[in-house]
């Protein structure tokens, strides 16, 4: 690559939807730009319940960064983890290298937050990258496994028992697509158990699920994740989570396989830059998304906390993280420019989607209480989906998965592939 | 599942291609069959390579073994390893349950071998199932990612080169497939490296590669691979192998990434039913393909030795298991019609295909010594293997992926998802 001497330094850190949006409004500058992830691709994280639940392969919605942004000529992508930041010295380090910096950006996202409860962790996994996905892709179709080599009908019913925590998009999503699992792709390819019988239950310690929709989309959640055989518990806080299963008021429910879909943290971003933070571990960012007392650092997407309209918090979503990137990458190709710098950063909040399953979905937009459910929801939901999706290769293989899931009911990435310990985790029993 | 308790049972262990064809023969009778795999899922192994080099998806190639043999009402498909054999009582033992049979299918396979030098298996990965290739597609992406993390040149040679042990068919395309993820598609993506600048290196211990093929086709294929940057190393064992690289002649060289191409080795079976084995562990069975002193016991595919013609092996690839398969099948399925048992078992060898690289590959068909090479060869290979992938719409997703990639040179599936462990064994350097 070419260097300049003169020229600013800017490194971004995390290549998901925030960072490469950095990155592209750079594109030209005379400037040597660097971004740092610890993966060598972009997941679209979106889609990542259809990977958890072999409808689609990790390839499918994960791309290498490097491929996003060849061409970008004054790009240097990295595959390293960061360990720290050096701000008076203007330094990053990693685990690896270490990064001169002009202009820092952090957009390193957020990961599963366990309320306090860290050691809750192993038994209920979360969905945030490929290996999440993978490992609850294998876990779910272990358990119709381990269930089919045992005849003790209470060991079933509690490796056929899946629960869902947290009753937003995320868990929304996993509990309807294991019900099409369940209901749908596995039966007849079981003689001892009937994957129908699966029980499976979200659970939400609110009021309702997908607070973030109008009360009425909730119901209508509700009501259709019913009519696909899923419990859904509301004002359930759950108090303990083991090996066994799960405690919710107070009832103990025997369980294979808990996914955690509640709560989400920041990465330690704040933490690098001594910078002040809410309580979810975003930095609390200026109105031109700056981290206080330092100008040339810059914090977007789930690691920034910022708020809109009447108080309102910015969501931890994808177009969310894409404005805060633009804004940034136009600001520094400003200050590079020499242009003064923009008014404050201003959010515009497109709507809310969520989808329950084959064919229904959720959709709130942002023009005057417009919504759409059922199908219809489902088709635009799937159409701005695969609309969002990088790459045009995805797109059709993604579509086509999909219609092949729709049309047959099948799955197409049905693989277990998971560390030998795991697998070896094996219900003993005999089958004669 | 209906039982019949006056029925005999059949317990075939493996659902390779050679499994699935015993399988498919006994629909519809009146017997009880148990298929036993420690997979859930088929592989198509000879497109491993293709994984393995980020092509295609594990799930492309992969198919739940339920999901091939769903509707065939009188099996059941247990997710299981096979322990031991007790013959006298006629009980199948596995890490779960234990299985009775009036009639054994061994059908369970090979392994690498690394003739004696086990301590070469954890720098020197072999090629036979879906995490092989995903744990191979890893190492060799991170190797790229590696070096550009550093400004040691010597470093960065090591971990540019790839060295593959052994000059079979799958030596050969792995070789060239690596050729062209250095050549054709990681260009223009990296700034401290140059990729092109790649090192591999194809060992073979004997007088040629692809010693399967006429002369003039290992010529033509050591010539092939030299044109595409390969270097071809004949008549050169390798003496030692470990963290630093491989020592082939007296001479080192240091490797971020070796590959274990040279030797199989046959699964455990005949030690479970103490059956004579050659030293490749593969059962001396009758010309019935049933094991000696064991009417009621068969072994087929890699688990087998089988000479045809005038004293040649059995090779271990897909077409002589379905045929040992086919044969075995319809012996059992004789048997419980009361039909007299067929003659011996008579391999048709169809012939021998490679692939080289992107648009090459070697067809040596069994109709007086028929050849192709080159472009020609590479689409009655690429027709053949779309054909003989199971499932429709893997071959849709595969085709669609070759296309991609032969248009574009891009790969659809390179993503990086090893365990922490390995990623982390990072090379410390600095980028300034």
């Amino acid at each position: 690559m070419e260097h300049y001497p003169e020229g600013k330094r800017v490194v971004i850190v995390g290549g998901g939807f925030g960072g490469l949006a950095v990155a592209r409004l750079l594109k030209g500058l005379p400037t040597e730009v660097t971004l740092v992830d610890r993966q060598n691709h972009h997941c679209f994280q979106p889609l990542l319940y259809q990977v958890a639940t072999a409808v689609i392969s990790p390839a499918d919605i994960a791309w290498p960064i490097r491929g996003i942004l060849r061409g970008q000529h004054n790009m240097r992508i990295l595959m390293a983890a960061v360990t720290g930041v050096d701000t008076t010295e203007r330094l990053v380090h990693t685990d690896s290298v270490t990064l001169p910096y002009d202009y820092l950006v952090l957009a390193t996202g957020s990961t599963h937050y366990y309320f306090g409860h860290d050691n809750w962790a192993p038994y209920a996994p979360g969905l945030k990258d490929i290996e999440d996905a993978t490992a609850i892709r294998g876990r779910m179709l272990l358990a119709f496994e381990h269930a089919e080599l045992t005849f003790d009908t209470a060991k079933q019913r509690a490796l056929l028992t899946f629960v869902i925590i947290g009753g937003g998009p995320t868990g929304v999503e996993m509990s309807g697509a294991i019900a099409e699992v369940a209901l749908q792709t596995l039966p007849q390819e079981f003689c001892t158990i009937d994957p129908r019988s699966a029980r499976i239950i979200l659970i939400e310690a609110g009021p309702r699920i997908l607070p973030s929709f109008p009360e009425h989309l909730s119901e209508y959640a509700k009501k259709t994740l019913e009519k696909m055989g899923v419990e859904v518990r509301t004002s359930s806080p759950v108090t303990d989570v083991n090996a066994k299963g799960v405690v919710v008021g107070g009832e103990r429910i025997e369980a294979g396989t808990i996914i955690w879909a509640a709560g989400v943290i920041a990465s330690p971003a704040a933490e690098w830059v001594g910078a002040p933070h809410d309580k979810a571990g975003r930095v609390q960012v200026n109105p031109d998304l700056s981290v206080p007392d330092h100008p040339e650092i810059f914090a977007i997407g789930d690691t920034a906390a910022v708020s809109y309209g009447d108080g309102l918090q910015v969501p931890g979503i994808a177009p969310a993280a894409k404005q805060m990137g633009a804004y940034v990458g136009k600001l520094i190709a400003g200050d590079i420019r020499g242009t003064p710098r923009p008014g404050p950063f201003v959010y515009h909040h497109q709507g809310d989607l969520a989808t329950i399953g084959r064919h229904a979905a959720l959709v709130k937009l942002n023009l005057d209480h417009f919504t759409l459910t059922g199908f219809i929801g489902w088709l635009f939901w799937s159409v701005a989906h695969i609309y969002f999706l990088i790459g045009i290769r995805n797109r059709v293989v993604v579509a086509l998965n999909w219609l092949w899931q729709f049309f047959t009911l099948q799955r197409g990435a049905r693989i277990i592939a998971l560390p030998e310990h795991v697998q070896s985790a094996k219900k003993h029993a005999d089958v004669t």
